[in-house]
Formats: C-alpha cells, sequence, structure tokens
C-alpha cells in the first residue's frame, strides 16, 4: 500500500469529532457552523435539481457560477477575470488546493508551506512527488520570520502555498507581507496558491488581501474561495479556483482527473449565494465577530490567554495559563471526556519537530448558547 | 507547471461537446442521458437540503449512504460487507479512481492498465510516480490477450485496473477472464482497483461479476460503483469504493486529501436510490438494451458493421464499413460538422502506440426520438 498515506494517521478533525460524539461533548473542534446556510441558497438548490440539469456540467463549473464567481473578483477585489478561461469549480477547496498543486508541481520541485498547516497540505504536495520546505510562523503574534521565509525559497521552488484569513491561528496577512511574499515569488519566478477560503471571515476592520492583487502577481496566483465557508455550508464541498489563463488549462486537467466536476444543483445555489447584497458579507463577519468576542472573553475570564483571532472560525489558547501542565494532545482529550468540550491541539498542524504544544484551537461558529454552555462547562471543569 | 498535465489536451469528451454544441449537433459522445434520474431520488435530495444537515458529513460518507450500498453489495452479489469500516463514499467514481490508486501505489511501482481505456486512468497513474504497463484487447471482439496480460505482471506490479462493463467497448468480462486475473493478482501478491460504475447496464442476460466475489479476492478489490449511472445522474458525482477493512483506511485518506467528503444531501438522495425494488434495475438495462437495439440496427442498416455491446452506454462501430477512408478522428468532425450527429474516436482510449483507428463510440443512452434522429441525420448525410 501507498507507505506515505499508511503512515498518516486520520485526520484530527474526524478523530475529534468521534470523540465528541463518544463523550457527548459540545463540539467546537472541527470548524463547521451549527447554523445552516441561507434560506434562498437552499432554496435555489433544491429548486435546481427539479428543472432537469442533473447531467455533467461543463468541467470548470456551470456558466452561472463561474460567472457569480468572476462578478464576487471584482466585486470585493478590483480583480477582473474571464469567466470562460479563469475561473474553475471544484469540489470543495480541498480539492481546489489539490488541483492547484498538481497543476504546477513536479516531481522534484520545491513548494514552501507555513506552519502551522492545515493536515492535507504536506501529505499532498509529498504525493505529487515535490519536495516541501516550511517555515515556522512564531507565537503568540503568529509573525512571518522573513529571514527564513526567504532562505525556504531557492532556484528549486515552483510554488509557495499559504493561507490567509489563516486556521488555525486566526491570522489576516498584513499587505507588507504579503508585499514580502510577493517579493520572493516574483524573484524566484514560481507560482502562489492562495487558500483564501476565510476570505469574508474578517473582524475588527481587518481585511482580507488576496495576494493576487499586489503588482505583479496577477499571473502567479492560484486563488481559492470556498461555498462552505462563504454561506455556513461546509458539507456542500463546492470551491472556486481563480487564476490566469496560462494557469487555467492545468487546473482544470488535474480537476478533470480529481473529480472531473460538481453537482450543477450546489454550483448554482452557490451562484445565488455570491450575488447577494453587501450586507450579507457584512452581516456575516459581524455574527462571528460577536461569537467570536464571546467565546475569547469567555475563556479569557476562566483565566485563558487567548491569542487575537482576526479571521477564521478559530481561536487559540494557551493551555499554560490555566496551570495546565500536559501538552496540547492531552489537554483536548481531557477537555473532551472531563469537561465534555472538544477543541482541536493545534501540534495537529505543524509537521516539523517540536512544534509549540501549549496551544488549543476552539471554533466559534456555532450557537451563542452552545458558546455560553460550552464556558460553563469549561468553567465547571475548572 | 506540471509537464505531464501541460502536454495533456483537454478531455476528449469536453472537445466532442462543445463542438457538438458548435454545430447544432446531436451529442451521442460524452456518456449521459438525455432523461432525469428518478423522481424519488430528485426529491429525497431536495428535501434533504431543508432539514439542517449541510454541514461535513463523516469523511466516509453518510451512514444512510454507506449502509445502502453495503446492503446493495449482498443483495446483487452476496457480498458481505461492513458499512462502518469498509465503504467510503467519494465526489463521483472519478474521485474512487484516483483514491483508490493513491491508496497503494508508490512511485516506481507498476499498475497494470487494459486499452482501451478511460482517459483518466493513465495521466493518474503517472501523476502518482507510478509505472503504467498496458495490455491491449484485440478488436472486433475484444478478446483479452492472456499471455501478454501475464507478461504485463511482474515483481513490481502493485495494481491492476480495470474496467468492467467496459467503456467504450461495451464488453462484460466474462468468469473465465475474471479468474484468469484474480490468479495473476493473487499470484503477484497485489490489487486490483474495479471500476465496475456499468455494473447494472448489462443486456441480453449477461450479468456482471465483481472481481471481488471471485475466491481469495474480497481482501484484494476496490469496487467502484457510481450514482450517476445507475440513477441517470451523471452531474451529482457520488460514487462509493467497497473494499476490505484493511484497504479501506488508505482509500479513506486519499479521499481526505481529494475532496475529504461528498455533498450530504446526494449522498441521501442515492441512498434512496439503492433502495429501490428491482423493477428499477430491470428496468433500468431492459430500457437501454432497447436503445442499444434502436441505435445498433439502425447504424446497421446504414451500412455500418457495429460491435456487440453487452453492457455500458455505448456502442461502437467500424467507419470503414461504410467506405470512411479517413480515421476516426476525422471521421467523429466530420460526422459532427456535416451529419450534425456526435461520436467519440475510440483511439481518444489509446495511450500506446498504432490504436486501431477505425472505429467511432456513439452513446445510446438517449430518448429514442434522439437516436431515430440521429440515425435520420446519419442516413441523409450518407
Ligand atoms: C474538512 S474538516 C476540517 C474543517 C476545518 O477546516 C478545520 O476544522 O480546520
Ligand atoms: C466524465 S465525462 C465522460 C463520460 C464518460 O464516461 C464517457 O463518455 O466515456
Amino acid at each position: 500500500m501507498n507507505d506515505l498515506l499508511s503512515a498518516t494517521g486520520t485526520t484530527i478533525f474526524t478523530v475529534m469529532s468521534a470523540l465528541a460524539v463518544q463523550h457527548g461533548a459540545i463540539n467546537l473542534g472541527q470548524g463547521f457552523p451549527d447554523y445552516d446556510g441561507p434560506p434562498d441558497v437552499l432554496k435555489a438548490a433544491a429548486d435546481a435539481l427539479m428543472d432537469g440539469r442533473n447531467q455533467y456540467p461543463p468541467l470548470t463549473g456551470v456558466p452561472e457560477l463561474r460567472q457569480a464567481v468572476a462578478a464576487a473578483n471584482k466585486r470585493f477585489y478590483s480583480i477582473e477575470v474571464d469567466p470562460n478561461a479563469e475561473v474553475i469549480v471544484t469540489s470543495g477547496a480541498t480539492e481546489a488546493i489539490t488541483a492547484s498543486l498538481m497543476a504546477v508541481l513536479n516531481p522534484g520541485d520545491e513548494c514552501v508551506l507555513i506552519e502551522p498547516l492545515y493536515d492535507t497540505y504536506l501529505p499532498v504536495v509529498k504525493l505529487l512527488g515535490a519536495v516541501p520546505k516550511l517555515v515556522r510562523l512564531n507565537p503568540p503574534k503568529w509573525e512571518l520570520p522573513r529571514d527564513e521565509l526567504a532562505a525556504a525559497f531557492s532556484s528549486r521552488t515552483k510554488a509557495i502555498l499559504f493561507n490567509t484569513p489563516m486556521n488555525p491561528t486566526g491570522k489576516v496577512f498584513t499587505t507588507a507581507e504579503l508585499a514580502f511574499i510577493a517579493d520572493l515569488v516574483q524573484r524566484h519566478d514560481c507560482y502562489a496558491v492562495c487558500d483564501e477560503v476565510y476570505e469574508h471571515l474578517t473582524y475588527d476592520g481587518w481585511r482580507h488581501i488576496p495576494l493576487m492583487t499586489l503588482p505583479g502577481m496577477r499571473e502567479r496566483c492560484m486563488r481559492i474561495g470556498s461555498a462552505g465557508k462563504t454561506f455556513n455550508l461546509t458539507g456542500w464541498k463546492v470551491g472556486y479556483v481563480t487564476c490566469d489563463r496560462s494557469l487555467a488549462p492545468n487546473v482544470a486537467k488535474a480537476h478533470q482527473n480529481l473529480t472531473f466536476t460538481t453537482a450543477p444543483n450546489l454550483q448554482r445555489g452557490v451562484a445565488v449565494g455570491l450575488a447577494k447584497d453587501d450586507a450579507y458579507f457584512a452581516g456575516l463577519s459581524d455574527q462571528l465577530a460577536e461569537r467570536r468576542d464571546l467565546l475569547a472573553e469567555g475563556l479569557t475570564a476562566l483565566g485563558f490567554q487567548v491569542l487575537p483571532a482576526m479571521g477564521s472560525y478559530f481561536v487559540t489558547a494557551d493551555i499554560r495559563s490555566i496551570g495546565f501542565t500536559g501538552d496540547d494532545v492531552a489537554f483536548c482529550r481531557t477537555l473532551t471526556e472531563e469537561a465534555k468540550v472538544t477543541a482541536i491541539p493545534v501540534t495537529a498542524f505543524y509537521a516539523g519537530e517540536n512544534p509549540p504544544n501549549h496551544y488549543a484551537r476552539f471554533a466559534f461558529c456555532k450557537n451563542e448558547s452552545v458558546l455560553r454552555e460550552a464556558l460553563a462547562r469549561i468553567g465547571a471543569w475548572m
């Protein structure tokens, strides 16, 4: 069997969700909302099952969604793209990331990755025969170590893959950081795979800036968005890659080999979602900011040092600050078993040696009553 | 960019479907029905959007569908599988094939493939760094050359990937052929990836036999089914892998890296479909057999030598028999442009040198009026 997969454990998200069920714990682990998607999007997807468009849609997506993705690029970031040649709809952002890496990496190519990282990044780079180069952000502020990042690039670098707004840290990359990355990418004549699934989930005035909008980066970026995160529909698995027409054919051919295409009714539902008015997108982040505040303030009141989260579904808390002496894995297991609240150990986002092992990640994309109950349980346990 | 993908053309199915649209041709190319899925399955999928299960389902699929797949294995083939440990739902059979190959192949491993072959098989094997070994069936009867197949296996063979009922040939592998393959797989201690998406589409009393049911093969097969073909819903992209619990974790981990999971509402719709009564499955193949007869007899009456098709959506016709002197690509292009009927050149299913280039594949999964009109157009053109 494939050695790399055999040596990999089951994803932490499945492990912790199963543990949460087993112990009747409130699941603040895996990042999914416990509230539903917008009714009009749901209805559009249901109606779209009934008008006879249930056969293969075009490989790159139904025209309605490609146009909606192009329009969203323009509306939110002033990025002009051709919906017929520069958008590829995928079966979720996971496939979009894999397809984008597959589109550019040859065996032996180097790919720069930033730790902490999402758990499919490293296996996919390795399965493609490419060589990962890991650079680690510095907690607690998750600063980008510029010298180390520059040193990770070489003449063999084909791509950098990174995530902003960032899971699990809640970091939103600054314009200065993005400019530094853009300069490296251009100097090494390589590509950037930009996992921007939390693009609309930023708080406190922080705004997501796609690397693609920086000078010289239009042709070098594969920018990935996700309906799951934008419309509280994580199960739908509808993602989209926006990239230059010079890159799009290879992304499409990778997609052809991975899934070929994506259910048309869900695509049409997402197209309705992307056309929603500004109030929807503002409301999405305002509501999440409130939930974040509730959870972060509650954890702080219990004695946790909570790291700032400018974006994403997640806050991370320092488990040492409450006097817990075990590592993050022990903490998350104990919290699930004893307090009946599940969080994710941040070491699950590290592949290299000696990661920081004193952070737990809590998802706040939950109803406020659930967050309050989780806080009460943690308080009672402490 | 990735050299292998850069060197690959767009899939023939997209090319020919686009050409069909351009010329207002009847599309007997890409294999999709022009009629819809069962109303109860459509309604189940629409209803399933409305009861709040739109977040990540379990990685291996919703329980309802895993149970339905296990029950179908038992009902149709007396295969007993554990729905909790031996079924993985994927985003279509394309992903199921890629995930199954990824689960077992290491770079440098050999994988036996049978030509003519579906157009993702070879690129996926190569992208995984494995070495394809091609064996060619002998037309017009598409016989399996046993000596050549045996010679293609070696101590480096990790897997064979093949398709029965077979696209594009309509071949249904016989028990004797399957026994020969099973023996090779066991003697070389390797695996079989069994693309069985047309399992319910067999005609004239031919029955599909999963390789997995042969003695000694229960632990060695990854058996792939597809809702698209079984329920006339090719756009849904819901597939499923049935395999032993020793293989399933690696298939699941591959799936995790490719798409992670598949839309729950579509899974729940497919679960309703798999529970349909025997009359549904009999009706499916009876109706397709009638469509096949209509098309095959019509083409024969026009002077084509039509090869027998015991299964699948397709018949192949010898273009020399009507005196066409160009190759299959020229024929399919001319037929689209002049007769306004689109077929697929069978050379698109070959990767090796000098394939037979005098066959065109016609899909018969179309309304009878459409098939009649296509025949009339071809007749008028001739
Ligand atoms: C695809 S399961 C993981 C969901 C997620 O993005 C997370 O919890 O980090
Ligand atoms: C996934 S598009 C191709 C459909 C099909 O199986 C075929 O036409 O051969």
